[in-house]
């Protein structure tokens, strides 16, 4: 049999995710699917997001795929149940695997903060998550300023402290164990929000969506892998961009 | 003849048009559209932007318009052709409006910034429509990340000094006489705006439209003025904010 995966995101932040899948060659084929044209995501309401994702779902239909990740969370946090509905084959969305890596490095009294859009945090869903696997030091805190400013390369560090200062003005930052990344561009602010929470593990989904397709779906490594990628809107912009990161 | 105006924009933004042109009473009834289910439009592609502006179009023609403003900048810079193509009555974008509005107030030799979403600054409209005028000095610089600090409500004056420094660091802001806020979120902004350019006159078009209208379109004051709030997502958060600012 032919493994044939979709990666959905509402843009180009999943290809962190779909690296690391193709480079495990979990499939023989991997279409990448970024809605570019609806981008973002994260701020919209729950309802929006279920119609978005059944709609990219039917999309990614027309290549015969066979497995579904969501390489998003704000999708991962709201449209998983729509989405297993309507797809005839595993759903695996990146939440799951942001708390399954969670298990794998942090103990039980951790305290963890997780960070994420709006939909994410509004969601609870790793809030959830992480007190059924018996984590009870959890903080939730919606950062949705990180999307534009990893969207826009506005990397300025004074800019980013500013941003640090809105969000996290209330915490102890040395006393943060593990900053769950609950969002596909906070990867590239790893190096930042290491310098500030400077006894905190980070934890990037991306990493761990791996380690969990092998575990609970029993994929092998393929001898061929290939990727195309495709876009709602510019596809050229998501090419680039996928060139630059792979 | 009844006369009824479609006003459409991305989101919200818009609304601070609307406010001027309903309190003027220029239109028997006003629906108001914002395509809240794909804002933000100011970032993406020129060929997405006309698309849903189109689709905005037929959506606004189920009411019976016989007027269409385009609240937005993004739509006025890239798609006013495609929707006059398309509409059997007048289209009048913000655009216009800043530009008449600088002509009110600017000398010709004043150095003129106009600031804006990337799709409206990429357009040049405003550039061209301004040297077309007569005006020599004007600086176009996109200021992406002033939309989500506005639709955040993220008024953290340090992190929007920080901003400035981002965009503004090459300027001398006593040299500017003139600020075009060429985006509807920008009036917002305007105290940190006024501060940092503090011998500029800022222009809002959204003070501009109502002259423009009665001059160029020989709009008079009706008797009485109703106005619809319509959303394609969460109409009502839209509602909810058209309240707090009308």
């Amino acid at each position: 049999m032919t493994f044939k995966a979709g990666i959905f995101d509402s843009g180009v932040g999943g290809l962190t995710v779909a690296k690391s899948i193709y480079q495990a060659k979990l499939f023989d084929e991997i279409i990448y699917f970024g809605d570019t044209a609806r981008v973002p995501y994260g701020s919209k309401n729950e309802s929006t997001i279920i119609r978005y994702s059944l709609e990219s779902l039917e999309f990614l239909k027309n290549f015969d795929i066979n497995f579904l990740i969501t390489a998003c969370n704000s999708v991962s946090s709201c449209a998983l149940p729509e989405l297993r509905k309507e797809a005839n084959f595993s759903v695996v969305g990146v939440i799951d695997a942001g708390i399954y890596a969670v298990t794998k490095q942090a103990k039980k009294d951790d305290t963890i903060l997780v960070i994420g859009t709006k939909a994410t945090i509004n969601s609870n869903l790793y809030k959830k998550g992480l007190e059924a696997k018996g984590y009870k030091n959890i903080i939730s805190i919606a950062t949705p300023l990180f999307v534009p400013i990893v969207e826009e390369e506005a990397y300025s560090p004074s800019l980013i402290k500013e941003t640090f200062k809105l969000y996290f003005d209330k915490l102890n930052p040395e006393e943060i164990d593990i900053v769950v990344l609950g969002c596909t561009h906070f990867p590239l602010l790893s190096s930042y929000l290491q310098k500030y929470f400077k006894n905190a593990k980070l934890i990037h989904s991306g990493e761990a969506i791996v380690e969990l397709l092998k575990k609970e779906y029993n994929l092998k490594e393929k001898q061929n892998s290939k990727i195309h990628f495709l876009a709602s809107e510019n596809p050229a912009h998501l090419k680039k961009v996928a060139q630059k990161w792979f």
